[in-house]
This record gives C-alpha cells, sequence and structure tokens, in this order.
C-alpha cells in the first residue's frame, strides 16, 4: 500500500479522495470495503480522506443502535471487540498516512445514540469528533419520509479541524448543510473546506444536493467588517454512500466537490466509485481578490450569524 | 389595455409578471418601452409586475448621476419633467391596476445618487421604496469589473411591502441576493416572495444568477424556535434587462422565478422577453409540511441574523 505522506510546510494545494461506497447489512464486511476504499484513495495520492455518512451499517433508525459502537475520548483505549469501527478508522489513517475524515457512524454514549463523524490524524490520533447537530426529520408525502430522532440524539457543538496543510477544515453532517447559519460560522472561524458525509435520497438529492454545495461555496466568498478574519470563499465536499438496491434508503449517490466560485470540479453518480479533486486553496484567496467585499456585509442592517459561546 | 383587478379576500394564487426589457440610452424611449412592458403584462393577466434593475438608461456608473430622478415623499407631488420615470410608473400601475414593483433607478436625493426601486401599489400609490443595500462593487480579472460606489450611495434600511394576497414580499436589488442574512431576516419578518431586480453580466451571471435565486428559496424553507412566526419556504424572482449588443455592460438576461422547492418555474434567454408564472402560494405552507423543521435551527449554537433597530 503506498503511503502519502503529509507536507510539513503549508502548501497551497491538497489532494482530496472521497470514498462513495457500497454499504449492505454486514459490519465486518461495511469495515472491510472502508478499509480498502481509504487505502486506494491514499494509493491515488489523497491526503485528506472522507468516507460517507453512516458507512458501517445500513441508514435506517432501527439500525442506528445496532450498529452503534462507544468512541472513548482516549483514542489509546480502543476495544476493538467493541469499536471495531472506530479502530479500523485509527488503523488505516496511520497506515496510510492521511487525515481521514471517517464519515460517519453511530455512537453509544451515555445511553443515547449519535451520528458521530470521527476525524484522525495521519499519526492514527483523534483530531476531532464532530456530532451531527441538525437531525434529519422530514416527510414529504409521495417523496421520503424519515425520522432520524426517533432513535439518534443531536450533537451540541460546531467543529473545525486544523491541518497541516495551513488551512481549517469545518465540519457537517448531511442535513447540517442545510443551515446556512452553520456554514457561515465555520466560514467565520477561519474554515477553507467544508466537508459534508451525508446520505441524500431519490427525492431531496435531485432537488438539493449540488444545489446545497454550490450556495454554501458561494454564500462564503463574501466577508466584510473584519468578520472571518479576512478570509473569504470555500470549498464544499459531500461524500454519500453509493445507492444499494437492497437497501431501506436509497441513497442519492452523486459524491461531489466544489470550488469557492460555486463550480462542480469533481462529481460521480451512484455507483461505488472514488472521487478525487485537487484542491488549490489559492483559489479560496483568489476568490475574494476578484470579489473584494470586505466592506460589503451590512451588519448595521443585520446582526451577523455568531456562534453561541458554551 | 386589459385592466387585472386585484383581489380583495386573500388568495392562494397570483400572477406573476416580469418584464426583460431593452434599455438604451434614450430616456423617453427606455421610458416608453418599459410602460408597454407593463401594459402588456397586464393584458397577459398578470397582478404583480416587476421591471428590472436601471431600466431607464445604462447601467454604467457614470449614467447614474445623468438619469437619477427626485422621488418626493409624497407622490402626489411628482413632478412630470423633473420625475418622468417615476411619473410614468404611478401612472401605468394605476391605469393597470397591477401591484408594479419598478425594477431600480437612479435616485436623486439629498446631493446622493442611490439605486432604488418604487413600488406602486394598483390604486397608483407608492407602497414602498427600496435603495440596495449592497453595492456592486467587483473586480475579476479578465471577466468583470464594475464599482457603484463610484457614484452611488447604499441604502439605509430592508423592505417589505404587505399585499392584498395575503402574503408580504421582500425586495432586493441585484448583488444584495447574495447576502443570505438579508433574505433570512426578509423571510423571518413574513416574507413569501423575494423580488430581486437585477443585471448580473456575462461572467456572474452564468456562474451565479440561477444558483444564488434557488440557494435563497432552499435556505428558507426551514424554520425554527419561534422564527419566523411559523412560515417556512419562499418564492424567489430576478428580473433583467434584456442583453443590449451595444451597451457597455452586458446584462445576463435570464429572468427567472424559482419556487420554495428550489425548482425553476419559469425562465427566458438573453432577448426581450415577458416571464409570466402562477404563484400557488399554497406551496409555501406545502414545503413548511413537508419539511417540518420548526424546531430545528440550532440557536443554541449560533445566533440568528436579525434586523438591527433603526
Amino acid at each position: 500500500m503506498a503511503v502519502s505522506t503529509r507536507s510539513d510546510a503549508p502548501s497551497p494545494k491538497v489532494k482530496l479522495g472521497l470514498c462513495q461506497i457500497l454499504v449492505g447489512e454486514d459490519k465486518e464486511e461495511n469495515i472491510e470495503r472502508a478499509r480498502r476504499a481509504v487505502e486506494e484513495a491514499a494509493r491515488a495520492g489523497a491526503q485528506i480522506v472522507c468516507l460517507p455518512e453512516c458507512w458501517n451499517g445500513p441508514y435506517a433508525t432501527a439500525s442506528f443502535p445496532l450498529f452503534a459502537e462507544p468512541i472513548p475520548p482516549d483514542a489509546e483505549g480502543v476495544d476493538k471487540a467493541r469499536s471495531p469501527s472506530l479502530a479500523m478508522l485509527l488503523e488505516v489513517a496511520r497506515d496510510c498516512g492521511v487525515l481521514l475524515v471517517g464519515g460517519s457512524i453511530p455512537e453509544a454514549r451515555g445511553g443515547k445514540f449519535f451520528n458521530t463523524c470521527v476525524v484522525v490524524r495521519p499519526d492514527g490520533r483523534v483530531a476531532a469528533l464532530h456530532r451531527k447537530v441538525h437531525l434529519f426529520d422530514i416527510h414529504v408525502p409521495g417523496g421520503i419520509s424519515f425520522r432520524e430522532s426517533a432513535t439518534l440524539s443531536a450533537g451540541d457543538s460546531l467543529t473545525l479541524v486544523d491541518t497541516s496543510w495551513g488551512f481549517s477544515l469545518g465540519l457537517g453532517i448531511c442535513y447540517d448543510i442545510r443551515f446556512p447559519e452553520m456554514a457561515m460560522v465555520l466560514r467565520a472561524r477561519g474554515a477553507k473546506l467544508l466537508l459534508f458525509p451525508g446520505a441524500f435520497n431519490l427525492t431531496t438529492g435531485p432537488a438539493h444536493w449540488e444545489l446545497l454545495q454550490r450556495a454554501r461555496a458561494v454564500d462564503n466568498q463574501v466577508t466584510g467588517n473584519g468578520w472571518g478574519k479576512g478570509r473569504a470563499g470555500l470549498f464544499v465536499a459531500a461524500v454519500s454512500p453509493a445507492r444499494n438496491p437492497a437497501a431501506s434508503y436509497q441513497a442519492w449517490g452523486h459524491t461531489t466537490v466544489v470550488n469557492p466560485w460555486g463550480e462542480v470540479i469533481a462529481t460521480t453518480g451512484h455507483e461505488p466509485a472514488l472521487v478525487l479533486a485537487d484542491l488549490d486553496m489559492e483559489l479560496v484567496e483568489t476568490t475574494r481578490r476578484n470579489i473584494p467585499t470586505a466592506q460589503q456585509k451590512r451588519f448595521d442592517l443585520y446582526t451577523p450569524c455568531s456562534q453561541v459561546p458554551k
């Protein structure tokens, strides 16, 4: 297996590898499939690798508790028998030397269940957790009905990860992408890339999946009044499972990467795929120079979205 | 000329007529062209009619002062010689019995110039003014450079208009559409339709014109925590001048209407056109029922965009 070493000096370019894998009912198989996908991405030169939402078991409210694992605060203490998905993430990130955004898995914690993304550094240390903060409870007659809150609880914080490439990565999970405030706050805190492991469906997928990624990228071109420390523009990517015809929930697929100008720079269909994209982080600054609107937000007319201190 | 009478009882349906007219260097011709376009829209049954941004003269910083008119607070006092564009708007709205969103014209006021939208009720009274609050100052090398602020000043308030169809109309002008906060505040104050007279160009038009309209519609599906008084979803429309090959600024055209699900329900190319759309305001409520996320904004994690009191 090729090892993609991380750069020590901040570099404006980084290769992103997004793993659109098939997810079935067999947890062990899912874990092995995810491991192989991360290895494949690393072999292809990816430095940041991302798995989809709920990759270790079916996306179904009844399944979340069955596939949930404890995620101990100290990754050293991982019990492979109880947390095999987590153990694999830690191993494969270190083996491949990648910054691994571990999609999401159901997390068992204090008698509750969360939809949780674990980020692992290339040395195998856990960098951050994001627990989905906006649960997916919708009902479109003749389309899709789902109520995550039937078995899941929502997270209580927003999550940024600093990277060795000199920029921060903001995290959301799926439905989180519908909330412009969250992206604006992550952007204001310095994010230059937002990653959304997600699983839209055959109703919301064609309607909104790409639209929301492009909107989050373009909305955040515009900075103002010292907000965001002078940074502007965002790359946005969303990583879906492949469509599984046997599953009760049909994922939309179409794992996508959008640049700060709102252009789709990489995407795919609904089959299993590795989606690769070279992110030129300089483009974040270029977009800012092109639309140099540092004084253009009108915070005399409306308030900025700000993070609420915990 | 047909007269489209307004309904007295709130009705869930309203016909929108958007006038994508050619704008040249002759002010009188522009005024007559705009008048005929509004009459044509009314004959076609439109109840709300909207003109494009800067329809009485070229979109050019040097032209704004030359084509500017005073807009007296009391429309009774309009001097036809000094404010011929305004006088025509008041006349044609009354003659046709339409709610007329008068695109925008340069306004001369207190030694300054503004990019101003006048809304006229079917009885010829001025309902509201919106002065563009985000001026268009951008520089995309090899693409487009423009600096409205060279001759224009920005407005100081957000604008809603109540209608006789039982809903409020939020107003923005062109570049205002890039600011999600503004749309969220208008939505929170009860807007179910956002109208943006605008003039994107051949660089930003293909990249962002439709995207931003769809984003503003879909972002505002989601309500929360009493925010927005239980309303959700927005229709969004943007009205451009036709492309004028002789003009220094080439407008993108593509006047468009987007429904609350983010779908384009009417659009056109760059030629002069009347774009008609039947808005079923019930769809605003349907979208809300489908994505019934009244408790889903996480204002414990981030603050809402709120209007700053004046």
